[in-house]
C-alpha cells in the first residue's frame, strides 16, 4: 500500500489534459495508492482546501474512457504563481499544512512552464524543511514550448485539429470561380509550433497554405501585402496561416495596430486577436481582392472530437510515468518525452530536473523556418507529422460527443 | 438506356453537398444514363462550356466514399442569377445550344433559393420552346430556409457541428475559477435555424448556452447587456449564441455598428462579421467582466470531419430521387424531404413545383422562439434533434481526413 496522492491541473487546457489526469489516477490506483485527491483549480483551489476524492467522480472504466475524451481541465485550472519561498513563507505553510492534513505523500501537477515553476518551488520548500512529499510535474501545453521534452502532450492534437480543418477551409476557398485570399489566425504568443503545423495540410489531396508566418520572425506588413499580391496574381485561391503572436520589427504585436489593442485579459496579457482580420482588410483595400479572416479560436485547445491517438496515449503515459517515478522516490522532476526514432515513430518517457525547465520557453529553431520566413522546412514537418497520427473515436450520444462532467460545475 | 445527364452545384457549399452529387451520379448510372456530365461552377461555367465527364473523375466505389466525405462543392459553385426570359433570350439560347451539343436530356441543379430560380427559368424556357429536357432541383443549404421541404440537406450537419463544438467551448469556459462571458457568432443572415441549433448543446452532460438570439427577433443592445449582467451575477461562466444576422429595431444589422461595416462581399452583400466581438467588447466595458468572442466561421459549411449520418444519407437520397423523378418524366420540380414521424424519426422524399419554392425564404416560426426572444422552444429542439443523429467516419490518411480532389483545382 502506498500513501495518499493529490493531482492538479494548471494553465490553459488542452484536448488531452484529462488523459494525463486519468494516467495519474489509474496508475496510482493500480500501484496501491490509498486515496487519490484532485485539487479544484490547481494550487489556487488547494489553498482554499477545494479538494475532492477522485474515486467518487471517476467511478468505473467507462468514466475513464469518457474522461479521456473530455475537453478542458476536468478539475478546473488556475494561473497562480507561487511567491518566492523567502517572500511568501505563509503561503507555503498553508499549502503544506493542508497537504499534511490530507496525509499527502505524492503531489502531481499537470501543466506548462508556470506549473513547473510551482513544482520546483514546492519541492524546494519540502527539501529545505525536510518534508517527505514527492513532487512531480506532468507536461502539458498546446504551445509545445516546454524545454527538455521532445514535445508536449496537447500539441499533437492541436496540430491535428489545425491541419484537418485547414484542409477543409482550403477546399472551401476553391468553391467560387473568383480570386480570394483567406487568412487564418492560429494560437501561439511567442512560439510558432502551432502555426507551423498548418504545413501538414499540404498533402496528396491538398496543396496546403501558401505561406505561414511564425512569431519567431519579424513581420513586415508591406512586404506581406506585396507577397500576397504576387501569389494572388498567379493562383485563384490563396490561403495564409499566421500566428496570433506575429510581431513588428519594433517588438509590438501586429494586433496592437487594431482597435482591440486596448483590451488586456485578466492576467494583464494583451488580448491577441484580430490580427487576421486586420491584415485581411488591409489586403482587400490595397490589392482589391476578396479576402476573409478566420480565427481558429479556442477550439484549438478544446476540440476533443478530433484528437490524435498518439497524443492522447502519450498524455496518459506521462501521467503514469509521473506516478511510477514518484513512487520510486523521485521529486522535483518533470516527466519528458524522448523520441527514439522518427520512422517508425517511437517515443518513450524520461525524467528531468524541473529546475532546468521552469520558465524556459522553447521556440521553433531558425533553421526549421525557410530563409525568407514564409514557411516551415521539411525538418519541421517530419518532426510534427508523427504526432498527429491515428484517432480516438469520440463516444457519441444522441448525435453529440459525450463528456464526463464534474457535477458541481453544472449549475 | 437513358439519355445524357448534366449536374451542377450552386450557391454556398455544405459539408454534404457532394453526397447529393454522388446520389445523382450513382443513381443516373445505375438507371442507365449514357453520359453523366458535371458543370464546373454551375450555370456560370456551363455558359463557358466548362463541363466534365464525371466518370473520368469518379472512377470507383472508393472515390464515391471519398466524395461523400469531401467538403465544399466538388464541381465548384457560382452565384449566378439568370436574367428573366423576356430580357435575356441570348443567354438561354446559349445554354440550350450547349445542352443540345452535349445531347443532354436531364438537368440537375443542387442548390438553395437562387438555384431553384435557375431551375424554374430553364424549365419554363424549355416548355415555352418545346425542348425536351427535364429540369429537377436538388435542395441544399446549411441555412435551412427553403420552403416546401421539411428541412434541407446540409442543415443537419451544420447543426451537429455547431452543437458539438459548442459543448467543447462551454466546457472550456469553465476552466478558470473566474467569471467570464463567451459570445459565439453563428451563421444565418435572415433565418435563425443555425443559431437555434445551439440549443442542442443543452443535454445530460452540458448545460448548453444561456441565451440564443435569432435574426427573426429585433435585437435590443441595452436589454442584451442588462440580461448578460444579470446572468453573470448568478453563475460563473456564461455562454451566449447569436446569429450573425441579428438586427436592430431600425433594421440595421448589429454588425453595421462595427468598424467592418464598410465591407461588402463580391455580391454586394454586407459582410456580416464582428457582431460577437462588438458585443463582447461592449459587455466587457459596461459590465466589467472578462469576455471573449468566437466566430464559428466558415467551418459551419465545410466541417466534413463531423457530419450527421442522417443528413449525409438524406443528401444522397434527394440526389437519387431527383434522377428517378426526371427519368419518370417530371420537370420544373424540386425534391423535398417529408417527415413522416419524429419518434422514431422517419423521413421520405417528395416532389414539389419549383415555382412555389424559388425565392421564398422560410424563417423560424415565432412560436418556436420563447416569449422574450432569448431561446428556442422544445418544438424547435424536437424538430432539429433527429437531424444530427449518427456519424459517417472520415477516411483518415496519415492523420488527416482524406478528400476526393478535383485535379485541375490543385495547382
Amino acid at each position: 500500500m502506498k500513501g495518499n496522492v493529490i493531482v492538479g491541473q494548471s494553465g490553459g487546457p488542452t484536448a488531452v489534459i484529462n488523459s494525463s489526469l486519468v494516467g495519474v489516477y489509474k496508475t496510482a490506483k493500480d500501484r496501491g495508492a490509498k486515496k487519490i485527491y484532485g485539487m479544484l483549480h490547481g494550487v489556487q483551489g488547494l489553498l482554499e482546501e477545494k479538494v475532492v476524492d477522485l474515486s467518487e467522480h471517476i467511478r468505473n472504466d467507462l468514466d475513464i474512457e469518457l474522461l479521456k475524451r473530455t475537453p478542458s481541465s476536468y478539475l478546473g485550472s488556475c494561473r497562480y504563481k507561487l511567491p518566492n519561498i523567502a517572500d511568501g513563507e505563509e503561503t507555503y505553510k498553508k499549502i503544506f499544512s493542508i497537504l499534511k492534513k490530507l496525509e499527502i505523500e505524492y503531489f502531481f501537477y499537470i501543466g506548462g512552464n508556470d506549473s513547473m515553476d510551482t513544482i520546483k518551488k514546492l519541492s524546494d520548500y519540502a527539501m529545505i524543511r525536510g518534508i517527505d512529499i514527492r513532487f512531480i510535474g506532468v507536461p502539458k501545453t498546446i504551445d509545445n514550448d516546454l524545454a527538455a521534452t521532445d514535445h508536449t502532450p496537447g500539441y499533437g492534437s492541436a496540430a491535428k485539429y489545425i491541419s484537418s480543418i485547414l484542409k477543409e477551409v482550403i477546399r472551401d476557398g476553391l468553391v467560387y470561380d473568383q480570386k480570394n485570399v483567406t487568412i487564418v489566425e492560429i494560437m501561439g504568443r511567442n512560439a510558432g509550433w502551432l502555426a507551423g503545423a498548418a504545413a501538414l495540410a499540404r498533402c496528396e489531396d491538398c496543396e496546403g497554405p501558401d505561406m505561414i508566418f511564425l512569431p519567431e520572425i519579424d513581420f513586415d506588413i508591406d512586404c506581406f501585402i506585396e507577397r500576397v499580391d504576387k501569389i494572388q496574381r498567379e493562383k485563384e485561391s490563396v490561403v495564409i496561416a499566421l500566428s496570433e503572436g506575429i510581431k513588428l520589427p519594433d517588438g509590438r504585436y501586429v494586433c496592437e495596430l487594431t482597435d482591440y489593442a486596448q483590451y488586456v485579459d485578466a492576467f494583464g496579457h494583451k488580448l491577441l486577436a484580430g490580427t487576421a482580420r486586420f491584415l485581411a482588410n488591409k489586403a482587400a483595400k490595397e490589392i482589391g481582392c476578396k479576402t476573409r479572416a478566420i480565427e481558429f479560436s479556442t477550439l484549438q485547445r478544446c476540440a476533443s472530437h478530433i484528437v490524435s491517438r498518439v497524443d492522447i496515449t502519450e498524455a496518459f503515459q506521462v501521467g503514469g510515468a509521473a506516478v511510477k517515478a514518484a513512487f520510486e522516490g523521485e521529486s522535483g522532476k518533470m516527466i519528458t518525452l524522448k523520441r527514439l526514432s522518427n520512422d517508425p515513430y517511437q517515443c518513450t518517457t524520461d525524467i528531468y530536473d524541473v529546475h532546468k525547465i521552469a520558465n524556459v520557453e522553447k521556440l521553433v529553431p531558425r533553421e526549421w523556418i525557410n530563409e525568407d520566413g514564409t514557411y516551415v522546412t521539411s525538418d519541421f514537418i517530419n518532426y510534427v507529422r508523427p504526432l498527429i497520427q491515428a484517432e480516438l473515436t469520440p463516444i457519441m450520444v444522441d448525435g453529440l460527443p459525450r463528456h464526463l462532467y464534474y457535477k458541481e460545475k453544472m449549475k
